[in-house]
């Protein structure tokens, strides 16, 4: 049964949300991350993905000056530097120097992606819509990237206060 | 280290993914749910959610129609109409009569909430967005309700082929 509530309450319950790292560069040169939890795929043929990006953010004005961006799926062991890239804002520091990371160069776009991520999508920036205080931003994928571990897995915020951690799988009826 | 791929190779590393179920009510009067994997929260203030829906998909056409849906987050258990509403469509059969749930009405718009889910939220269409064979429409929240029973966990496809399951959480450094 369902109890009405107010929506701090019960989008709560949204727990464990998977995260992605959304990388650009800006126009110094310098690449920058950003860890976003509001991101989904938008589409098959061509394949895109959306990302939710709040009006106050650095990657905002980056990724409408590049028009391209890099959609990243860290794995589990990335919580430190998901956290830092998240809570920190590319407008003040330099993050990938600060929380350093491996990287490599992207093939299709001028980024780089991230090497122990589970993958990596260079995208195009197709579309923007002004969402409340956020921009969705809409990238056609032009290159896809995998780890040669093929045992890794995606990083999840588990529950508020940006608790980290991996997915066990349990299934149904098994 | 990354290794390149093409894009249907890549993306399975996307699981496990959280599943919502988007409800509309069509002309006839018939309440509509469908199974959507690509769903984002995209606003805090107003609250505001965006759900992709293909071109092909009754549920298009009927939000289109209704200007306001439920999104609900179904809980581990609601697998076996998860896959249901996913996989019909809603123009050739009454979903809801033919794979029965639990419902209770919607308090802000004229709709359903599904009783045994997490939580739910009742949106009124704000705006929709094209992105190749998909259209993002965003909603703003106007009702939220969340299940009595807190120890309920949301529904995710763990992989490929539809196979459902929760998530057992790992924290990291715990």
């Amino acid at each position: 049964m369902q109890i009405k509530t107010d929506y701090n309450t019960a989008i709560k319950r949204k727990y464990p949300e998977q995260v992605v790292i959304a990388i650009t560069k800006d126009k110094s040169g310098k690449f920058n991350p950003i860890t976003i939890g509001w991101a989904m795929i938008t589409s098959h043929y061509p394949p895109m993905m959306a990302i939710s990006v709040g009006l106050q953010r650095y990657s905002l004005e980056v990724i409408r000056y590049s028009k391209e961006f890099v959609i990243s799926f860290p794995s589990s062991i990335m919580d430190k530097e998901a956290l830092f890239y998240g809570t920190k804002s590319g407008r003040d520091i330099d993050k990938f120097a600060e929380c350093k990371i491996n990287t490599e160069p992207a093939h299709k776009i001028d980024c780089i992606i991230l090497s122990d991520a589970v993958a990596n999508f260079e995208c195009k920036l197709e579309s923007e819509l002004k969402t409340g205080d956020h921009i969705i931003f809409t990238g056609r994928v032009v290159s896809s990237h995998i780890n040669e571990d093929n045992s890794l897995e995606r990083l999840y915020i588990l529950e508020t206060g940006y608790k980290m951690g991996k997915f066990v799988k349990s299934y149904n009826n098994q």
